[in-house]
Order: structure tokens, then C-alpha cells, then sequence
């Protein structure tokens, strides 16, 4: 039978799956540490070595990992968790070591193309994806194509400035950009620095807080955390509106950890966007959902690629 | 002989012109009042027809026009200065009327897909427009195709937040733009403010200045025109980092009266930008470029659309 393979590198662990040649349910996955004997890409290939079966015939397999790829070349350009993936040719790589197609994307932008393709943004043309978590990942499907740019480092949407004056910091080193409001990373730098100053609040006294201790005060009513995740939503509309205005998508879909708290998030930014928009028309019909392959939506890009890719 | 059509719908005038089958020269072009007798539209239709000749075989018809447009379906959303033409079904108007394939797009786009094809963009793939004038306009190229989303309303990139708590108005209402900062009327609207609070100027005295009257000023040395001018190029360098790394595109264009100061406006942002980006690929080989098409660059932007449909 045909059989597709998916990879989706962590910096934690790697996961293999493979799929037949239609529908979206693994026949197998497996997953191993990325970190341990040998080299991560090492594992890797031992890893996509012992799921091939003498049965199957791969019709390609697609990777994705996190950090930019230049996808025409195959060529990761950096990882920041991955020591030595650097200007990485990994798809010549493993074209090499496997002798099937081989496909390479992006992380949060895969995760956009699976949502696109078996997710919450099926039947779309136009797709802004956000991934909230420790920071603020974007994938965009356009005009039902996958944008990559010159060198696969298309929709940092979290890395854009939405307030540059500012003294809140970005993971990338920047200031005030999208990533430093609203990822769990800013929810928690707000509510600590907040804390410092002597804020009441039940969360006082029980040392450095993260966005998830911020989360449950909120739940249970402390107005220093109401305050820290409204202003979280606050900015998230902002960058919301931005990509309205730059993509005019017909669906944004949240995915990440810090996305889970629904409401506390978003309820305040489906009231704020129709102040905030250019015109009414860029909400008319906008479907505005949470990601839907949960766990599975790197290994689901991956695939969706792979099938592009041989289509 | 076979010809293209264009059409440049403006608020002052509408310009037809009619090109040959290859090339970028106008066989003849000819302008008419946008307001006179008749509707604008008809004034549209009736110069089509004056331009049409029995010896050529028109292949297809170009139209741009200064307001968002449903590209798929040949619809104008809205033309802010032309009364009546709010979901106007353009193209199936003016099919029936010319019977041949009629294009549509917004004039920002349609100077990005022209400077793209024929200008400042020639041999990249993915270009960023910025047009600099009253307000700050947009329009983008990825992967070689325009950019519409959704409704024709994508790449409104001077509407988008940089600084949302600010009390700086955008022509759209908002506050806090990119437009709100780095158009004409940002630059006049803080140097204005400016005066009207009493700071040195030469430009004290001469009641309400424009942008121009600005630029003359920083020339002579003026330090708040200096100021001002390095404020605009400061937020303007905010806003082409966003479009970097929303789009990573290997050339960035600029158009738009505004952007014809050159280094005033310029020399700042190139300086800034190597300490904005995410990453310094992004700078590594983008081509900086102002606009080449000129005043043309709406006709060879239709020209450009009309033979993308015809291939």
C-alpha cells in the first residue's frame, strides 16, 4: 500500500507517523526523545527508518520543525533549540538517506496548512493562523497557497511591533511586539512585574507566577489578573485587526497552550474588533475558532504538505 | 492588431490607454474629468468607447480604481470619493457593454502588480508596496501572485496599529496607524500640533502647513520639520519590519508623493532597520527601491492584470 510520513521535530521529542495514502487517521506513530544518543537528526532518521515497512511503498514524506525552513531549497535556516541546525539542507538530507520526496515546512506554518486542510479552517481560501503558548507562532493560507516569503521567514505574526516604544520584552530581543503582550511569556512578565510593585492580589507572596497561576486567579476573580489577561486581549485584537487588514482572511484560528483559556481571552476581543476594524466588511462572514487537531497538527501539516507536494 | 485597455479610475481624472499586444508603450492614452457630465461611469464607458478603433481586436480590458474590490466576483466594494459606486458590479457592466474579459483591482494593489511585472520589482517574487501620499497605501506580491484575501481588502498596510493608545487620527478614523504617523497628513498633522503649541520653527506664522512646506523647512535646517520628518521615517521603519516579517519579501517599493523627499525620509529608516529585524536575513539581500512607473504605474498595473487573466 501507499503510505505517507510525517515528522514533527520538538525540541523535546520527535514524532514519526504514518499515514495511508487517503484520510488522516495514523496507521502508526512513535515517538523518541529529540535529545539523547546520537545526534537529533540521527534519531530522527533511525526513527523514520524503523516505522518503513518492506510492505509500503512512501509516496513522500514531510517534516516539520521549529524554526524557519527556506522551503524551495529545503534548507532549514536555524533552530533555536536544535544545536548545529544551521543553513541545515535537510530535505537533500534525507532525499539521500530515503530516496522519496521530501517536503519541509515551518512549525506554526504547517500547523496553519493542517488547519487549513483537515481543521477548523477546512473550505477556506484565506487562513490567519495564531499559535499562543509561550510565544506567539503565525501561519497564513492564502488564496489556498501557504506563504513563505523569499526565505521561508513569511508570518512572524508575533514578532511585529505593535506598541515599539514600549519596555515589554519579546523573546526575539525586541520590544513591544505582539509576543510580548499576549503569549504566556507577557501574561506572566505583566502579572510578576505587577507583583513587584506591590499589587494586591491573591497571588502575592507565592514567588514568580506563570500565565497558567494567572489564568486560575482570573477564574477566581483577582482584579490583578482580570487586568493582566484583559490587556492581553487588548493587544491580541490589535494584532488580530492587523492581519484583517493585511490578509483579509475569511477564518483566524487560535491554537497553543495559553489559547485553552477561552473566554478569559477572547471574549473581550470579539467585542473589540468591530471598533477597531477599517471596515464592517472584514467581519461580515470571518469564522473565528479555536484549532481543532489538538496534539496532531504538526504531524497533520506535514501531511497536507506531502500530499500538495505529490498531487 | 490585438490591444489591452487600460483604465486608471482616479478622484480628478480617468485615464484610458490603449497598448499594444507586448510592450509597455501606450499607443495613445487620453484623460477625462472623473466629474462632468454625465456619472462617472458612464464618462468611463463613453472614453472606452472613443478609444476603441474597427482595426483592433481588444483582448481584454484593465480597470483600477481607488477603493477595495472583490477581485473573484468584479465587484467595487467602495470608492471613498466616488459617489454611487458602492457594490457596483463592474465588471459584468462593462463585459456586457465592451464584450471582452474586463479586470479589476485597487489601484494600490494593481501599482504593486505593475511595479512587479514591469518596474522597481522586476524578477522578484514576493514584493511589498508601500504608496506614501495623503494616506499610506499597500499592496503585495507573494510567490508572484497579487494578494486580494478574502474581499479584495488585503495589504491595507497603512492600517494597521503601531502605536493604538496614541491620539494621532488615521484618515480611517482610528488612531495610532501607520498612515496616522508617516503619510502627508501625519506629517502635517504633528508638525501643526507642534506649532500650535508654540515651538520654534521658521514655519511659525504660516498658518496651517502641509507636508511639503515641512520638507522645504527640515531642507533649511529647521530642527522641529527635522524632528518631524524623523518621526514619520522612525514609525514608517516600524511598519516595513512588520511587513518583513509578516511576508519576508526580497524587495520593498516605494511610490506616493511623500516618498519623493528620498533621503530625508529614507536615509533614517535604512539606518534602523538592521536594529529592528528578527533576524538579519531578512535584510540580507532585500532590494530597497522607489518606484519606477511613475504616473503610470495604475495603467501598467491594469496592463499587467489584463494579460494575467489572458494567458
Amino acid at each position: 500500500m501507499n503510505t505517507y510520513i510525517s515528522v514533527d521535530v520538538g525540541g523535546t521529542q520527535i514524532r514519526v507517523a504514518v499515514y495511508p495514502e487517503t484520510g488522516t487517521q495514523a496507521l502508526r506513530i512513535k515517538k523518541v526523545a529529540t535529545v539523547g544518543e546520537g545526534t537529533p537528526l540521527e534519531r530522527l532518521i533511525a526513527t523514520v527508518h524503523d516505522q518503513m515497512s518492506p510492505d509500503e511503498n512512501v509516496k513522500a514524506i514531510g517534516i516539520c520543525v521549529p524554526g524557519p525552513v527556506d522551503a524551495e531549497k529545503g534548507v532549514i535556516s536555524f533552530c533555536a533549540n536544535l544545536e548545529g541546525w544551521e543553513n541545515l539542507p535537510m530535505r537533500d538530507i534525507l532525499q539521500a538517506e530515503f530516496n522519496v520526496p521530501v517536503v519541509i515546512g515551518n512549525d506554526a506554518n504547517l500547523a496553519a496548512l493542517g488547519e487549513w486542510k483537515y481543521g477548523a479552517g477546512r473550505g477556506h481560501k484565506n487562513v490567519v493562523y495564531f499559535t499562543i503558548s509561550t510565544g506567539v507562532g503565525g501561519g497564513v493560507v492564502a488564496d489556498n497557497r501557504l506563504l513563505h516569503g523569499h526565505k521561508g521567514l513569511a508570518t512572524e505574526l508575533g514578532h511585529t511591533f505593535l506598541e515599539p516604544d514600549s519596555h515589554y520584552p519579546c523573546g526575539c530581543g525586541q520590544f513591544g511586539h505582539l509576543e510580548s503582550f499576549s503569549s504566556g511569556t507577557g501574561i506572566a512578565y505583566y502579572a510578576n512585574e505587577q507583583l513587584n510593585l506591590g499589587r494586591e492580589s491573591i497571588l502575592q507572596g507565592k514567588g514568580k507566577v506563570n500565565a497558567r497561576d494567572v489564568a486560575e486567579a482570573a477564574q477566581a476573580g483577582d482584579a490583578l489578573a482580570l487586568e493582566t489577561y484583559a490587556r492581553a486581549s487588548k493587544f491580541l485584537a490589535y494584532g488580530i485587526v492587523n492581519t484583517l487588514h493585511t490578509f483579509n482572511p475569511s477564518a483566524v484560528i487560535f491554537g497553543g497552550g495559553v489559547s485553552m483559556v477561552g473566554d478569559l481571552l477572547f471574549a473581550p476581543i470579539k467585542e473589540a474588533l468591530p471598533k477597531l476594524v477599517y471596515s464592517q466588511d472584514y467581519l461580515d462572514d470571518l469564522h473565528f475558532a479555536m484549532a481543532e487537531l489538538g496534539d496532531d497538527v504538526g504531524l497533520l501539516g506535514c501531511l497536507a504538505l506531502a500530499h500538495m507536494e505529490t498531487e
